[in-house]
């Protein structure tokens, strides 16, 4: 693991969605850019003190000098965006696969520069998209494959937060300070935190590809560096359209990620805060509320779930099906079944840079932008 | 009345709301344009022969002629859009008060024309944008004007619909034949019919004027004359932005209209399938749920409800409320205390078709206007 | 009307849902047993002087004076419950049709006298238990006896108050001063002001007789001269058993009732603050939630609900329906079909008394008891 | 580990519960009574062969041997009720701290005999009582306990399932054919496996004993040998009652626990299906809801959840939690601090076996019974 040291909410997230199904062990980490504060996190996780390191280019060097069966064979970066692109592009050429947290990098560029790599190594990269890996929503990607709403005509995708309501970066939250700096954050402020993982889940859920944009961002907040407010109109491939918003200034919001696809024939219904429901919608039909770990669902539902209907699975366990898919998708490589290998990879965290970068010029110039 | 003949859905609702209450009595109508149609209702309605008409222009000739205790003192205008206006111009000039149903008019240049005559004439025009008679909308705009949620930023309001997903209108369906039809409807499709209630429920909840839009327009069924999609971005005068979606394609939808405002401070929420609840978010308090019929409750809400909490009232009682404050304010004229004035007048019916005609130029040159 | 004179919610409440429907006209009263406050209600209502009464003795006195197309056809009693009796049996008597809010009467002897006067007179008598009114409840005890959750074998029925949760009557609340007090209200408290609700929505919809009861009673409130909490074990005649809970003093609640009967292939659920909803559970399928003005509903649902989906109506709609459904039967007596004769009438008063009289002895006596 | 082999879900739980935080890991099981399966599921699960046993004699012979830093510190007892008692008692007399899944045994002498046990060797149980895990079960606890809702006076549990609305242990169910089979599951059914689970979260909640109760335990299914639907009447020390409901036979019902307590001055609310939510109502005050990850919460709540509000955590956090707190306490004993010791012991376990028993009890002679 690269960064997720002392006070990281996102490294312990990732440490325990690793861990999870036992598939996963961490064995190495350069937890922080300080070496006293790296090797007291690695104190803290039970790690050999060999194996703690101060600085991710030690990592690479000497894990790449240990027996194949002793070093690690999978790199996880949580770090702020501006350092992701630095150690991915060396854990790729060092023959490592990689798992980065969303926004996959600090620009398109990188992004361009990692798909490339990818598409040369061999090596992969699942960025952590959370939403993605709940059983629902692959089940509703899986109605819209299997054509129960027919063909997809309008999409309505939300994710409202509260918690930049206030300039906080101002006051020493930590995390606020770097998602409101251009510097570490990008070109994008909500549009790259959360706008991303609206967009990854449209087109994960729809199958569509959206080619067209026209955005609005917003700094709602005096003071503030970044936008915290967005919206974007959508066009997808099959000329569908869509609103996607996305908001860090709704104030008294958590965070419910919601989505609504309308297809001709139906329309399908899902939000985070009821995370195992997936409702279902025909005209003159009851409504129907489809639930995680029921015997009536589709394989890939089933797959990354863990517990009967009525369990409730969570954020932890959506953001754990990612790395467990990704993780059969590395043992087995090519020969992974399919519905194993359904994971967020570079052409995913690829898009969600293209969107970002697009979103920003449209916003700037008051227009609609191709993607 | 003025229309509401044989199998007319609208007509039947006014007449219910507007006897609700004991203060209003159907005393004469003019229900089709085909005498024997609107002979049929009267005597249905039990009204005596002599004040049911062939039309309007009769009805408005013999009432004029009655003695002031005996004839009508309110007429209401149950037609489509494009029957609006004539009978509405010389109702006020005959010194008659007057309920119009959304939208106001077929376009704005009558809108305007209304707007003069009720200056010159002091005749009121009630129009029934029915969600802003519900109690707890009126609620939220008192909570707003209180600032209890701080100054507004940001407003979502969205009204999905699905009963035009298919096109119906060729299927002989009456309602969609007229609401789809340029000719009778005007301009607007969706954003004529339901559009219109979101732009009215957010000025009037905000107490802001919206001050320009940037409207998409869609027709999504294929062969359809107007827009069934719609999506406009709001900003207010006071420099809060928003999103407004109106769809009639959104497949499997009810009715089930819905706004978000976000202040500085804290957030409202209200949906019309939970009509008789309000939420109320702040950043670090846990979210507050405000019933209708409940002690705490300001003046609007309780003025215009019937029950105690956990008795809810409904769409009709919603209506029922412009009908009951517009007949308090015929009775009392300016002396009317202001929480009973509460009605959406004529100035709310012209803001509701400039929002039309404005939201179909912005669609048809993709940019931003002015309102 | 007798009763429902200055301050009595019950009396307004009455009034409104008789007249929403255009089919019954409110043509005197004796509102008070006070003459002066009795007229100031008639004068309120817009009542000719002479159809306001000092007393409903003076009422049925002069009513039964007037030709028979100028006088009353249905009277109507919104006195507390020692006050149903005397003027019920003087009305059946005289020949009129009555509407008695529940519960039917003060004690069971007075319930089978009126049972046998409408035996022998053919005058009928509607008891206004509100819930059974609502359209979605209907459509459950339409689904019941098609038979699409199976046999029923449990049931749930929970009717939670808050507002006893205090003293009150020693503070001057007028309702809640006579409904705990024994001498008018008869022998139960919270049993027999909501309990009897509950029983009656549970014979209701699954179309079954309940044949025995354990009750346990609660005066949960120091002082308090009748139960305000009760928990009754019920024994259908099919075998099925059932749960009741009716209580007054569940500290923050409204007025909730709620109903879920589980039949051995599948569910219904319904709930008072989700009335448009009826919740459809079957074994290995989405749950699915039935609408209000749904075209898939059946005739009953239908017949009782005047709006279109997504178009809420609420308490005041399901007392209506009643009011409605018993002028049609007045209208159309035998000849009245089926979904139109819908309306509780003296047996569904007379069980509901049965019992609230039954549960008393059973938790005096601690024993199961039969009806 | 004791149990767990292949096909186990409750085995499978436990190791990821234990696991997730990564304070606990797997060392070694004797996962089935037949060898081979036990070595299969654990050559699954990566453990060295030589710590995979045939019997739990061999493991508890062979552990015990080990040096203190190696040998495990922890044992799960994860078999069916019948098979509980003799690990148990070996497992604390050779000085191992325990996990049993609920109910704690077969029986309530051998629950009476490990009690005495725990008192004697200073061991102790943990029994896992998955719903007092939830951190806002715990807020509930603490929020009683600050006096927030003033003294308890009726409490409502609820716990309807349907996954034995048929015979299905006739049909192969392996679950359901233990569950339902008396020399397994002891002298309860549904009493015993969710039954239990209500009773233990009433207790926690209000800080209350139950100490008397008047059961009435039906066999709904034809055939079925064993209660498969309980209603349970419930009277607190402090003289509050309640109501305690455990099916299933509920058809159609997944696993939605709820619980609603009332106390003179307010009401909490809660339901596993909305596990991150807590409803707090009290007279005359909107109805709160307060959220998991939220600042404004209670130490208790936050030191049992690892994320943000809006980033639900499910039902294996709550399992989890347990496991965490447990092992906090084997770690510091004495030391642990109060909030860490919360977890449900070897007392929590007794009483639910005592209320099994005197449920059966009470039902059987048709009488109230004294816990």
């Amino acid at each position: 693991m690269i960064g997720g040291g002392p006070g990281s909410f996102i490294g312990s997230i990732h440490r325990t969605a690793a861990r999870l199904d036992g598939e996963i062990e961490l064995v190495c980490g350069a937890f922080s850019s300080e070496a006293g504060r790296s090797a007291q996190t690695g104190e803290e996780l039970g790690l050999p003190k060999e194996r703690v390191y101060a600085s991710y280019l030690e990592m690479f060097d000497r894990e790449s000098g240990l027996a194949e069966n002793l070093r690690m064979d999978l790199v996880s970066i949580v770090t702020p965006n501006h350092l992701h692109f630095a150690p991915a592009r060396l854990a790729i050429e060092q023959g490592f696969h990689l798992v980065i947290d969303k926004p996959m990098t600090f620009d398109l560029t990188e992004a361009e520069q990692l798909r490339q790599l990818v598409a040369k190594t061999g090596r992969q990269i699942c960025v952590t998209y959370t939403y993605t890996g709940y059983p629902m929503v692959k089940e509703a990607r899986q109605q819209v494959a299997a054509g129960n709403i027919g063909a997809v005509r309008k999409l309505f995708v939300e994710y409202p937060q509260g918690w930049l309501s206030r300039r906080i970066e101002a006051e020493g939250q930590k995390q606020a300070a770097w998602r409101t700096d251009p510097k570490q954050s990008g070109a994008g402020g909500a549009i790259a935190d959360i706008g991303v993982h609206a967009f990854n889940i449209s087109e994960y859920i729809t199958g569509l590809k959206v080619v067209s944009i026209f955005a609005q961002l917003n700094r709602v907040v005096k003071g503030r560096q970044l936008d915290d407010d967005a919206t974007v109109l959508l066009r997808f491939e099959n000329g569908a359209t869509g609103v996607l918003i996305a908001s860090q200034v709704a104030t008294g919001e958590e965070n419910n990620l919601r989505i609504r696809i309308y297809g001709e024939e139906g329309a399908l219904e899902w939000e985070q805060n009821d995370a195992n429901s997936l409702r279902l919608k025909r005209p003159d039909h009851p409504a129907q509320i489809w639930r995680a770990g029921s015997s009536y669902l589709g394989g890939a539902a089933k797959q990354n779930s863990r517990t009967p209907a009525g369990h409730p699975e969570g954020w932890i366990e959506a953001f754990a099906n990612h790395y467990r898919n990704f993780a059969g998708y590395i043992r087995n490589g090519e020969a992974q079944i399919d519905a194993e290998r359904d994971f967020p990879d570079v052409e995913a965290g690829y898009r969600g840079m293209l969107f970002i970068q697009r979103a920003v010029t449209s916003s700037g110039e008051g227009r609609w932008v191709d993607l």
